[in-house]
């Protein structure tokens, strides 16, 4: 079987570069009326003409049937066993919002909730307060519990990023958002016994955050849960020797990155800003994960039309990719969102694989259907970085 | 999941025969030119025919973007995880000369080296000494250490084999080639506790074949690196109840099928002599492992021309095997070896899997782009043997 350590043992340093373009939610279904999928009805002639160079097939990112998150969706595209590599909800929400997380750091994911005068708690969710709020309440909320750090970031509506920030903290404790209203919140407990000081801290945290906020209600008491730390993860440097970059317009995609030891570039809101990037920066890195997050927002709002305008607005930009002249160039999503789902699917992902040693097949456009019938078959996700290694002749011979 | 153990009980000896033929590098890439293949390129009818029979596919020999050695590339062929299998540097260089090797035998492999007065190495390969030299001065290192045989072979310029045969020895110690010139080699040094005989005998020989070489500058020393021994696997005749034999003309895979436990069938340097071979021995085996060796060789040196011209002369050689009416034959390579690419690749290799019950698919030529459509798909090379099996009606059923 293929393994980590196998790539990691064959792979050298080369100046050849990689570009790695992932259409967020790139995968469809066909509308009803028409019988197209939102690929097959963009006009998208340079992903075509891309398809027809390359070598086509559809990526599975985790397995049948299983549709993907997001985290998941893109360690596998980063070469790592999405199953295995497991990436909390406390950690994906610190980096969601570019939380500068640290080794060893428990984040946890904060809700402000309401709670009656007996502690028990009457809106999980705090009436959903604003996002200003939450900004204006999260300071409050950072202190020194023990040797402990406590800091804090707002998300969104209700939703804030706690860290846990010391010596000998475990994430192994249960959570103290019970799920229902109208009992108090659950005391901490440790899970193993590891985990005894981070209980502790964390309800006298819970204990000290429910002073702090007593008169703010209704945003009055917290809930915590997803106890996590950054998973150990080898990096892609150490991986596949690559000096590697990471342009995306979302704080989420960019943490991803982050945890895999890419460099995070500056880049703007529009994918003309990220292509700008891609030229400024080409001359410094080897491989690029370049994220486009227009096909999958258009996919979960149901908005088919919006996806196909996406598509084709994606589709405009190649030329100046592969005017740079990478050496592979690897188009796929993290997952499908078809816009009939109105969310993440578990279809399998249309990829082109371009590169001048990639064996083309007989694939003449870039669609679903097309790709069924491509060189690299249905095949799973994890396949995509030693694939692109290969053909950037970056990997040594396996045994002698 | 297929495991060895399954097949192993699944497996009964019937009459039927196969034959595995391996077209040593057999796939390829495409000419700039012509946009075909090296396969494609080539007129070879009787193999269209036989991909037109039978069923067919892409076989990949150890995974995704992984460029395989010609040890792990058989050894799946051979129906070995071949990753799990894993034959040492020294190993290969004892087979691939047709040395007599026991179970047991640690195999180093040796290179002639120069030192200067302070011992410190001047030129690691001795100037690329004369196979001839070298034929002459192994003999001299043949001795007895403790009690421990140690003998010879040359193998080229200035590389030769040693084999260490004794009790109690374990491959488990460092290597003395320092890999650069202006030092002493390296001492010897044991990574686990039994193998401290095998560094302490290693140390004194290093030291004896230094005192004999002395006065043969540029040949005045050795390195030793890649200490290995057989690994201990199950047999063809234990795993698949055959009788299995080689036919090969290079010494290396003639080495690896007798490490599997085939007889190794004396043959003649040419195609003609290796299918000359296989009719005289028809009757008296029931699986051949016929391995041709020179697409590879052409595909190594680049020489697309050489490599077509192979593999049309292999074609003409299609109906004398079919006429010895096998119940089995399998087409296939250990790997790609595209004349563009002048080195092994990548790239999954064509097959075809020919018999009276292989339920055959819509291809009808023998190439690359034909065999993706075929009926076996995109497979680990390890399912050739069980196919084969099941085709050669010698696998019972499985479960009641």
């Amino acid at each position: 079987m293929l393994t980590q350590e196998m790539i990691k043992s064959l792979a050298k340093p080369t100046p050849s570069k990689i570009v790695l373009l992932v259409l967020d939610g790139l995968g469809g279904l066909p509308d009803s009326k028409t019988g197209k999928t939102e690929l097959e009805t963009a006009n998208i002639p340079n992903l075509d003409r891309l398809a027809k160079l390359g070598v086509c097939g559809l990526s599975m990112p985790i397995g049948p049937g299983i549709t993907p998150g997001s985290a998941p969706g893109h360690t596998a595209l980063f070469g790592y066993d999405p199953v295995a590599v497991s990436i909390g909800r406390g950690v994906l929400e610190a980096v969601g919002v570019d939380f500068p997380v640290k080794r060893g750091d428990v984040l946890v994911r904060g809700n402000f909730c309401t709670v009656d005068k007996a502690g028990n708690i009457t809106d999980r969710r705090a009436g959903r307060i604003s996002t200003e709020l939450n900004a204006r309440l999260c300071p409050l909320l950072e202190m020194q519990v023990q040797d402990v750090r406590v800091l804090t970031a707002p998300v969104k509506e209700h939703r804030f990023v706690i860290a846990f920030r010391g010596k000998g903290l475990s994430p192994e404790v249960t959570e103290s958002d019970p799920q229902i209203a109208g009992v108090s919140p659950s005391p901490l407990t440790a899970l193993s016994s590891k985990a005894a000081k981070m209980a502790r801290i964390a309800n006298q945290f819970a204990e000290l955050a429910g002073a702090i906020l007593k008169n703010k209600k209704p945003a009055n008491m917290i809930l915590m849960r997803g106890f996590s730390q950054i998973p150990r993860l080898l990096s892609m440097q150490e991986i596949y020797q690559l000096k590697p970059a990471a342009i995306a317009t979302y704080p989420m995609y960019r943490g991803l990155a982050r945890l895999v030891g890419m460099d995070i570039l500056p880049t703007g809101a529009t994918i003309k800003d990220e292509i700008t990037t891609l030229k400024k920066y080409y001359k410094d890195y080897d491989f690029f994960f370049l994220h486009i997050k227009k096909p999958d927002a258009a996919g979960e709002d149901g908005d088919f039309a919006r996806k196909v305008q996406a598509l084709e607005e994606i589709d405009r930009f190649i030329p100046s990719i592969m005017n740079m002249k990478p050496d592979v160039i690897v188009v796929t999503g993290d997952h499908s969102t078809p816009a009939v789902l109105k969310g993440h699917s578990w279809h399998p992902v249309p990829t082109i694989l371009y590169s001048q040693f990639c064996r083309f097949d007989a694939v003449t456009e870039f669609s679903e259907s097309a790709c069924l019938r491509g060189g690299l078959g249905i095949f799973p996700a994890t396949h995509i970085m030693p694939l692109a290694m290969a053909n950037a002749l970056k990997l040594n011979k396996y045994g002698a």
